[in-house]
């Protein structure tokens, strides 16, 4: 019988992983204590040097580590495939799999509607000065020192990366409305009529009022909102980011939040999670979630199902939908 | 000429106020520094004796205290229209200006979009957990303790009072979307196609999630939604209060958070603004606003102006728009 490894928690879907994969292969469970552990159970001889297929999660980083090119390359040489839950795949480094013959997947979809919740969350926190009330309130102070914010509608939205979160909050803005636009490699081919895409970085910084970050981590988008991008926007902006913290240079968003030049932020994501910046606790303005983005009962369950369905499909006919793009 | 009284704070709309009202009357201001004076300021020959409408706005109470019945029979004769500021104009006594023969208004529309992005966020902060999640990550816990929480779409949001915010706060939901149910006196004459009216206020509250409060304070509303109204509600469900303290029995929410009955709230009113009953500050579960439902720029620059304009169409034809629905 095949076996496929489950690398990482399974927290909602336990009766899918029996429905949709036990018929299919027998599921190990991730049991190795250490990185050096894994390595060893992966070997020929080993508890999974059997397996020919990997439901992974990022919660199995706190054992082994992320699936770094080291670890790709202690994978069994049957595995063909990684089921990978979560939307970003940055903890996988996709040219090791590329290069021992992996396919990796994603869960497109499932998370849009968490994280782009998230992000209309932020967008109105950050303009309503909503954080800043929240703390003014539990310290007694009701509307002391609180001055009038902005209505959403007042200001336009720009979405950096148009695929399927950045679609699913500009249309979550939809109801005030906000004026919308979009900068991404290429125009989306699902473009609603009331977006308008800027195909120049520049241009599309200079027309945006609240910058809303919705492009996946990797060697192009890191540090891809730096100081002079920041400096683009014009003053009295806001920046939103839900995506990954190091596509946003916080060192550059810190100065522009200390002298004004940023009306507001907000942030659900850091460049060195969990650990926070001191400094951006500092600023009043400033709303901030510990990357609770996809923290739902109803987007993990999406998510855990999505992944196992990819698992499926591979089991079943050799080939998941979901192949993150650099592998399609 | 005509003379008017600016009673209370024009904050945007100082060049409106030249452009509509003053070329048809004198325009004062208030300068009373006490009920008492402002009386005397209204009689006969004081400074106010002459003036035939008012514009209104809640700030002037901390002078001259709300408009009720003793203060609006010392108003001068000649007063026939309060312009107030506001949604709710729980602060003026409409019967002693029916008795009187004084109209009044308030700017309907005006608020709809201010109000209507408070519930909203209110509704997700309590759905999603976000006001506990905020304090985690200020206190250094990161995500400790925290569990997945719950998408907008996965609950049903039932409108209580389907009037200019209920209706607005529903529309903003559309995104997700959310089922939407609403309870008021009448069905909604511009009901649209996706919200479900009930007429049984009992019916209704057992097929809401995430009840949302719209109906503004008068005899028939205070306490509307009290220990059994609550508890109709089905067990692990939200409530949202951006209307008026008083419609909601406060000390039966705070049995309904402490036994677990509801899952979350979100407040941005209450009986005695501005003072909390410390309770509310000790459940994490529960966001808490400074009553910031309409403080724009945008929003209160649009309701001034709204307000200024009912007193020029006082002034030019004897009657403005928005008389409110009990001097109809």
């Amino acid at each position: 019988m095949l076996k496929v490894l489950i690398c990482g928690n399974i927290v909602w879907a336990h009766k899918d992983v029996e429905t949709m994969i036990s018929p299919l292969a027998e599921v190990l469970n991730l049991s190795s204590m250490s990185r050096a552990e894994f390595c060893q159970d992966c070997k020929p001889g080993g508890k999974y040097s059997e397996i020919m297929g990997i439901y992974r999660h990022n919660s199995s980083s706190s054992k082994i580590g992320t699936y770094d090119a080291e670890l790709v390359h202690s994978l069994p040489s049957g595995v063909k495939w990684i089921a990978h839950n979560g939307s970003g795949y940055d903890q996988i480094d996709i040219e090791a799999c590329r290069a021992r013959g992996i396919l990796v997947s994603n869960t497109p979809g499932a998370v849009d509607d968490g994280t782009a919740t998230t992000a209309l969350y932020l967008i109105i926190s950050a303009l309503r000065q909503f954080a800043r009330a929240e703390k003014n309130l539990a310290g007694g102070d009701w509307k002391r020192g609180l001055t009038p914010a902005h209505d959403p509608s007042s200001r336009t939205l720009g979405i950096l990366g148009f695929g399927g979160i950045g679609l699913r909050a500009a249309e979550l803005t939809r109801g005030f409305p906000m004026r919308v636009v979009y900068h991404s490699r290429k125009r989306a081919v699902n473009e609603p009529e009331w977006a308008e895409y800027y195909a120049d970085f520049k241009e599309f910084l200079e027309a945006t009022d609240i910058l809303s970050i919705h492009v996946p981590l990797n060697m192009e988008t890191c540090g891809l909102v730096g100081e002079k991008e920041i400096r683009t926007l014009r003053k009295g902006s806001v920046i939103v980011n839900t995506a990954r913290g190091k596509i946003l240079d916080e060192d550059a968003l810190i100065r522009a939040l200390a002298d004004g030049h940023l009306y507001a932020a907000g942030l659900d994501v850091y460049p060195d999670e969990p650990k926070i910046n001191p400094k951006l606790l500092t600023f009043p303005n400033v709303t901030l979630l510990p990357h609770m983005g996809t923290e739902t009962e109803e987007s993990q369950h999406r998510m855990e199902i999505r992944a196992l369905q990819n698992l499926q499909d591979y089991l079943k006919g050799g080939k998941g939908k979901d192949i993150v793009p650099e592998l399609r």
